[in-house]
């Protein structure tokens, strides 16, 4: 399975926003279907909006052939169609590098990253459970945020690829998923993976997660980046923050695992990341059910950042940092 | 309006589960019809229920009139109806006493503690804007979990008394109420009451509290409690003790609110506290919408433990406590 793939001449993508209940692939094949798809969160996580940066980047060489103005365009609003994960801007950048040799050239630099991230998430996958057993000994139980699978990458993950890999060790003792309010995207997809990968969870609603952990539930912390700073601040689901003290508190490692592509040293630190803002409706909404009363507001940062003096280890493809003093 | 009250023999009160979308009244004439009503939040709220278990009683005097096993088998269903709180054995027990001296009796002695719950919430409303006043200075923008208005207690309310009270005297610059999932308190419930009283809030995600915290838009958060420790632990809805960790981090006030009938000088510490674990449905669904795939497993704690370090103050509706060193 994979969450993104160039298939005759366009992109398809698993509809994320249906998950779990259907599972349908989406056929995108202009940059306005691309942008939208990103923008919705029907295709979502940073190494997986990447790549669908970079085959946005294909399709707009194709659909604005001979028209330059028109391309530029289309790839400045690709790039800009969420502001917080670097991956984005970052694949899409990399796809128009080759505007000038051709179209041919955007796709093969495309499904160059599409490769890259799938050996990028089987090395994290190794990497961090190595760390994981390292610091936790067999059996660890873990807390994850949020979906870090092979639905937010193209396929195997970062963080939940890492849980996977213990598990097909036998060396895992259990998983909590948070269910990542407002878009449930712990209790949708990652409960969704886990079922597929045989692996028993359970999930908790966000609140919960420090407590459990000082309840001596959690062994360790682990999930993923939109962004790593220079300086080692994570910027990831809104909710990791709090994680990140309750983990803290208890005296248990908060592992980031996220690929070099998600590493950002033109990124000073999180105080620079501008964290996109969603709509009020996500937060007052559930699904289809109202859950506040009419003429309620709401404050909807999708993303938080966590100061790396909290982070225990960050797990790349290439090498664990390890930021925290 | 009163979240509960006696009349014309039985006890009535908001069904707490219809809100926002339908204000209805449930009468209880019976201790099932009494027990099912604490059981599935239709009245919740530590000081609510301690006055709903006090009219249970007087219901049960009642209802077993002449059938001292009966009686006693009902008292003692009441009390144990829901664990966690104190106030529901304690209003239990208050009203039990009466037994010996006869029906009227136990209603008089529910009839008091219903009206010394009323003129607790307003002695903690003036205590405790006074305090806010006095630790954040004028118009503080203030963070609360859960519902502690009218709702939770008869009528008033604690923490988000203290909120009406700083409308009232103009000295409120905003209000974030976290939605608290699983059963969503804040977003359903907090949300209506501040729209009755019309103060201008908005609504967040509980994950995003710490966050906000740190991003400066927070000057205190401001809570209830379910029980309150001798050492002052607090004991309150899953979430607060990650606002306290968001506030400690952040340098902000973490102020408890909370009448003397919450305060157990019998329990040494959050350790003896049995926390209610809730049923794994009400993580999995939201009303009637299933978030998680099939088979999906939850855990659910109800309440957690904010240790007293991380609180700066304790208002009751005769004192001001400070267990943070």
């Amino acid at each position: 399975m994979r969450t993104i793939d160039w298939v005759d001449g366009a992109v398809e993508i698993i509809d994320q926003t249906a998950l779990p209940d259907t599972e349908r692939t989406l056929r995108l094949s202009t940059v306005d279907e691309v942008i939208d798809a990103i923008q919705r969160l029907a295709v979502r996580g940073a190494p997986a909006i990447g790549v669908a940066g970079a085959f946005g980047v294909a399709i707009a060489a194709r659909e604005f052939a001979g028209e330059p103005d028109a391309l530029s365009s289309a790839v400045l609003r690709l790039e800009t169609a969420r502001p917080t994960a670097v991956n984005l801007a970052r694949g899409v950048r990399l796809a128009a590098a080759a505007l000038a040799t051709g179209p041919e050239a955007v796709l093969e630099a495309a499904l160059a990253l599409r490769d890259a991230e799938v050996t990028s998430s089987a090395a994290m996958a190794s990497l961090g459970a190595d760390l994981v057993t390292e610091l936790c000994g067999s059996s660890p139980r873990l807390l994850t945020h949020c979906n870090t699978g092979g639905l937010a990458t193209v396929t195997g993950g970062t963080a939940l690829g890492v849980v996977a890999e213990l598990h097909r060790r036998g060396g895992l003792g259990g998983v909590i998923a948070s269910e990542t309010r407002p878009l449930l995207q712990g209790a949708r997809l990652t409960a969704w993976e886990l079922g597929r990968l045989g692996i028993d969870y359970r999930v908790a609603v966000d609140g919960a997660g420090p407590f459990l952990m000082a309840r001596g539930e959690v062994d360790a912390v682990i999930l993923g980046a939109d962004r790593v700073c220079a300086n080692g601040d994570v910027i990831n689901k809104v909710g990791s923050y709090a994680h990140a003290l309750g983990a803290r508190a208890a005296g248990i490692p908060f592992i980031v695992v996220a690929p070099e592509s998600t590493v950002d040293e033109h990124t000073p630190s999180g105080d620079s990341v501008e964290i996109e803002d969603r709509a009020a409706d996500e937060v007052l909404h559930f699904g289809t059910t109202r859950s506040t009363p009419p003429g309620a507001r709401a404050i909807n940062p999708a993303f938080d950042v966590t100061p790396a003096a909290l982070v225990t280890a960050i797990v790349t493809d290439t090498r664990v940092l390890r930021p925290a003093p």
